[in-house]
């Protein structure tokens, strides 16, 4: 799927190829996200299912596994991630922390720049409000990708916030002071 | 550094080299022992220690790194882990969940046999009894291995015990009965 963003500001010198991941044990979402000039192109959006009947060793193989593909693939050249925001259930924080030293690893193996974002930075980012809430994130998502998908698209729209932040990070748009 | 270990009851068919290990973000124990007949042979035993100033990301790389050379030199088939008990501190928790899914992946990548024993079961398996405190583990292990080097024991009698569960799990010795 091919979607062209139109962006303004500042170009970066370096031709930047962003992974986002928004990790699930069960189900991730993820966005590739590729800088042309002064657009931007979705190179490609979807999401992981991994069975929950499966031990986590394996699941954590596929992870591995799926994501190295698309790394090497579309030439990732950065890779954007939340900070993990720690619920009430310990085994569901140590099971993201499974995925999220692959995807560590996978970040030092293939030399990309790894970028970390709060959750309200995201959401500053995706929506101008660091408060805003999840639907509203997806809602403005939707409008940014209207071609997407709907299926999973919590997932997915969860993983292309954190995505546009690695793109957008050192691009946003400044207004000249005298 | 070789230590030979008498073992009695019934030999597993299986030339079983089991790798245990205890991970932490900044010190990792471990030990590697192999079952040679009636005996068992002590090949490797030590820890990896990581300097807290690096990025856990870069961390998480030397990890993988380490045991993967590990796994190939000793031609290990079996990887023994303890179950993680959840503290009061999530980050702690996390990053546990970082190496932990490293070990994952290299157990997967390397058609290792994974292992795991609650704590419980470890103390059980090492002292007879499942509430014994860390030092009578630790008393315990240094009986079986006198010639251990003394620095970081703790760190390295852990993984050893671990070790010690994965090798006899299936080979405790047997009183027969009429």
């Amino acid at each position: 799927m091919y979607i062209l963003i139109q962006k303004k500001g500042k170009m970066m010198s370096r031709n930047a190829i962003v992974l986002g991941v928004d990790p699930g044990s069960v189900i991730t979402g993820y966005g590739i996200i590729q800088r042309e000039g002064r657009a931007s192109l979705l190179l490609d959006c979807g999401y992981l299912q991994m069975s929950s009947s499966k031990h986590i060793a394996e699941r954590v193989h596929t992870f591995y596994t799926f994501f190295e593909q698309k790394i090497v693939q579309h030439h990732i050249t950065d890779l954007a991630l939340e900070t993990p925001f720690c619920g009430v259930n310990p085994q569901s924080f140590l099971k993201l922390g499974y995925l999220r030293g692959v995807l560590y690893l996978l970040a030092q193996q293939h030399n990309m720049q790894l970028h970390e974002f709060s959750p309200s930075e995201v959401k500053q980012t995706v929506t101008g409000y660091g408060k805003a809430s999840k639907e509203q994130v997806e809602r403005m998502i939707m409008q940014l990708f209207p071609k997407l998908p709907i299926q999973k698209k919590k997932d997915v729209t969860d993983a292309l916030a954190v995505m546009l932040c690695g793109l957008w990070q050192q691009q946003r748009p400044v207004l000249p002071m005298r």
